[in-house]
């Protein structure tokens, strides 16, 4: 070790997942919130009962666990099981752990981080270098393959593990492995070092946290310095992949949206919020700023979800956002999540928070299966064929089929799920001086630091997002009256907030309530009810199409949810028929279309779809379909109008 | 050799792509059309000048036919140029070559099938194997990677070169080399041998037809036993590809769609019929017929292209038909064909030839640049950003780019368009006892001898597609009246037949005029003006739009052919407008709609599109886009009806 660990002890506030190192917001930590029963809350406890236990099971049995043995012990070579970036699903499954450990002090979970640091801790190389399929007796060299090796992106995974140990407990044997080997790397990359970036990036998050997390500079520095590498053709071609493919075309500092696989894009693009706000450097945060908002226009689904293609698990052009062939990879929201996050802080624009919400409820929400051991990877918006199930013992080979699976070939999402959930109460609330604000609505206490050192004791109760008023009262006040902003979702036109008997209608955005004290209670109320929404026309894809929402929550239909004569390829909506809220869906007016003469594909004549008797089907939530294998669209075509001749 | 090759000279009607071994009915011979100036001379003009010789320089340049001499020399090992599947390069050409030599006699093609036979000869093992990449002095053991090897495939290959070469010339060393090839894999592959199938077909292609042109039953036999292994799950899974990638899921002979990469479905598709009229197998060709209407109704492009997926170079589900990642590869529109002309041959309906001209027409003459030496490798139907030009002496890295390359890193469709542009003649017409059928229209003289030793001579005079005049002049009777069958194309409503002054409508699909004699003039005139085709309301990709067809070719939108102020991703057309034929082209009716307001890419309320001003812009045909970088549509939105409120 090159640098001594400075005395860090477990601060309250620091317990999450982003630390900025410059401004004054700062998120919630996990031990400053309780949830109690609700949408997120169960969310969590399955993470913690089911979802931790069972990537657990599937490490060992995989033998991705045991690759840490086999460098430990010098029993390297031969065929060693699993992808090249193994090790990454157990030092995220560590992240979880330690989160969760950190969230609720669950003593299990703390003696699993032991355990596991132990194994890994001993696969450590002499001069800090990590990884179980390089560098050892029968493996390749090291670094001899940064295109496609991921042993940066392996090792960033390594250090936010360590940053999750580091911020929920202390510095520990977790902390001690990252710091070596972040000086590991250091060492050899560093601007004396090779000149080279890594083809996932992920290093660059990993080291800014670290840095943060440990007061090293340094390791900020060679975040910055990977980051600014990156975008100059360092990287080799891939066979069929393009230098865009890991954002190697445009440097990050000039790229105007995001592009490529769509994890890769969005992981760089977290990092460089992280090392703009660290160094001040404002022309890259713009940067980032410009993509979010072309990439978000023109490149997101409705559901949050981003990457449209299967081919590179990448970006589309603007405006390609097939709901077929959506991929909206879990991870990816996972990765926006951790973009927009570390831009609200970052600036404190509410469009971020509405952004966030929108992933949680239809991407990261989505993917998990009720009982925590089966996920989605892909997230399509519209399912033509129903899938097949995948045996409770049995991976998905790939990363499609429309039905949840217990894992995959690559299993990058399971894990990143799991520290999501773990952390998510993290995402609920932030503090910036003596302002509070609540940016998720859900159950639970809030027991806040202010930067004052006083603090404020906040109540919130809500059945949101099935009903949609908010109650705040103020548990325990501050000595000086708090400002509460309360985030009013874009989607919210009609909300309303309640105060000391008087009722205000409030606009989309944030809605403050100055001077707000102990004994208060504020409501806020969200009009959750069923809406249709409309999408750009130049999304040539679901042109003509129309989708169901209610409050954040994205709805489809199923074709367990019509009568059987009903066929989603042949109903059209009626726009004009109300929409009826029904528990966590709604009952929306449909007609069948007839069925077009067979064999004539391409006609001369318009197609007369003379639509039939209106009927009234269910569309539920789309973050729990699929719990059978079913065919499913988010967009449905609207009814023709009718023509005056 | 185990077999000697029987005595075959040269048979003038035999020198076809495709004799089937039963039935009656055979496509005209390349000796028997000497076509004149038109749409096809000029394709195959420019094919015989430049793409040959361009091809054989890049094979050269890259060292794929140095591989041939390393092996001939036992200088194998180290770094070997090229993909596994080279070679099949090498033996695409020199059956392009082949029937140019058919076609025209050219010394200079029958030169260099000398000269390339020749290397590739030199480079046969003693037992028959012949591959540059497996098997010799540090190279892979043989047949060790059935999966992704493509040994078997390049062999098919081989076979199918040879085949060219006995039915254009006869038996000379190429043939020797193809059947010692053959007969190496029968020993191999054979019912007593391996029980294994090339992860990509193609040999089942070159055995069945080889078997034909030598008249060896073994070669049919063992092509049978490759199809009818196939669908069993004998080849193991590739990682994130699932079985049916390469149409292991299911056998042939049960299977109801085409699907998985759609160049091995289609090979395998082909062969399938060749196998199933050789051997008078029923059942297989019902199902083949079966996957051909499934998949041409509900996975086939309004261009004729086939594979909606980049991903896998597959084909989506029923009705996943997206314009913009329309993969609809070169080779797939070659295989369509191969499979079609098969099931002609084999049936006689005119649906398969119907289909031939669509694909002709948009597909194959799309692949080539003007010069033939660029080529588009995948054939969308939408571009969105124009492409970037690759220089003369660059290859494309990847199959897409809008633009058409020199040659790409996976090269396999220039040579696919050579050979079947050097071959095209044989799809002109059909005989079948003193039948003789017009099946595409180009000028020329088709000198066709019929089953009873006669012979008819017609002199076909038009300038379809651009005008839908077609004269058939009887020049050189038969002994016996024959009977004319001409197509009338399914798109062409309104067809008219004259003969001997009288005019009479006819119907899509064939029309027979009985006992036509010598001197007779038989006119067809087809409506080829422009007009609307609407697809099929299932085809969500491309709801609300329409397209322009004129006769069989597609016609596009490009930004260069509009005004500067119209976005093509902000216009509807007018349907009710009237269409003007312009040229090759047509002007339609088109208004421009207005922007969105920024940032709200979902929004509560219908969109408001307001189109403006109507405007008449140039719709070009399909084959032809893309002479500089541009975006384009096949399919453009319809203007909104107006409603009664």
């Amino acid at each position: 070790m090159t640098t001594a660990a400075p005395p860090l002890g477990p601060d309250r506030r620091a317990a999450a997942p982003v630390v900025p190192g410059a401004g004054t917001r700062r998120g919630v930590a996990l031990p400053e919130v309780a949830l109690r029963a609700g949408f997120w809350q169960r969310l969590q406890d399955v993470n913690a009962n089911a979802t931790l236990d069972h990537c657990l099971h599937w490490m060992e049995r995989l033998g991705w666990l045991t690759n840490f043995d086999r460098v430990a012990h010098g029993t390297t070579g031969g065929e060693r099981p699993g992808w090249q970036f193994s090790d990454s699903e157990v030092y995220k499954l560590i992240e979880a752990l330690a989160w969760e450990h950190g969230r609720t002090g669950d003593p299990g979970a703390d003696r699993l981080v032991r355990a596991l640091t132990a194994r890994v801790a001993a696969a450590q190389d002499e001069d800090g270098y990590l990884n179980t399929c390089y560098g050892h007796a029968g493996q390749a060299p090291r670094y001899r393959d940064l295109e496609s090796g991921h042993e940066l992106y392996c090792t960033g995974h390594l250090l936010q593990a360590a940053v999750a140990r580091l911020r929920t407990h202390g510095p520990d044997l977790l902390v001690e492995v990252a710091h070596r080997a972040a000086d590991e790397v250091c060492r050899t990359f560093g601007a004396e070092g090779l000149d080279a970036v890594c083809g996932h990036p992920q290093i660059e998050l990993g080291l800014a946290e670290l840095g943060r997390a440990l007061g090293e500079p340094r390791y900020t520095d060679q975040a910055r310095l990977f980051v600014e590498r990156r975008g100059h053709g360092r990287l080799r071609p891939l066979p069929l992949l393009a230098p865009s493919y890991f954002q190697d075309d445009v440097p990050v500092r000039s790229a105007e949206y995001w592009r490529g696989h769509a994890v890769r894009a969005l992981y760089l693009t977290a990092a460089a919020v992280d090392v703009a706000v660290d160094t001040g450097d404002h022309e890259l945060l713009d940067a980032v700023e410009r993509q979010w908002d072309r990439s978000v226009e023109r490149r997101t689904y409705i559901t949050g979800g981003m990457g449209s293609r299967h081919q590179d698990e990448g970006f589309g052009e603007d405006w390609e956002l097939p709901p077929d062939r959506a991929y909206c990879e879990t991870c990816a929201g996972v990765a926006s999540v951790m973009v927009s996050w570390r831009l609200y802080l970052a600036t404190g624009d509410v469009k971020y928070a509405d952004l966030m919400e929108r992933t949680f409820y239809n991407v990261v929400a989505t993917s998990p299966r009720e009982d925590g051991r089966a996920f989605f990877y892909a997230n399509p918006l519209q399912q033509r064929v129903a899938g097949t199930d995948v045996p409770a013992d049995a991976e998905n080979p790939r990363a499609e089929g429309g039905v949840r699976a217990p894992w995959f070939d690559v299993s990058c999402c399971p894990t990143n799920v799991a520290r999501t959930l773990a952390s998510w109460t993290a995402y609920l609330a932030s503090v910036d001086g003596t302002e509070v604000t609540l940016l998720q609505y859900a159950s639970g206490v809030l027991s806040l630091d202010l930067a004052d050192g006083s603090r404020v004791v906040l109540d919130v109760e809500t059945s949101y997002p099935h009903a949609g008023t908010v109650a705040v009262r103020v548990v325990e006040g501050p000595d000086v009256p708090v400002d509460l902003r309360l985030r009013v979702p874009a989607w919210a036109s009609g909300a309303m907030v309640r105060r000391g008997g008087v009722a205000s209608a409030v606009e989309p955005g944030w809605t403050t309530l100055d001077g707000v004290r102990a004994g208060e209670r504020v409501d806020l109320v969200l009009p959750v009810g069923p809406r249709l929404t409309w999408p750009d026309p130049r999304i040539d894809a679901v042109r003509g199409c129309v989708a169901v929402e209610q409050g954040p929550v994205v709805l489809c239909v199923q074709d367990t949810d019509v009568p059987e004569w009903l066929d989603l390829d042949l109903l059209v909506l009626e726009p004009a028929a109300p929409l009826v809220g029904d528990g966590d869906g709604a009952l929306v007016t449909v007609r069948p279309v007839r069925t077009p003469e067979r064999g004539r594909t391409y006609r001369s004549a318009r197609p007369d779809l003379e639509p039939g008797e209106a009927v009234r089907v269910r569309f539920g939530p789309y973050h729990a379909w699929a719990k059978e294998p079913t065919t499913m669209r988010v967009f449905v075509p609207v009814a023709p109008a009718r023509d005056t001749d």
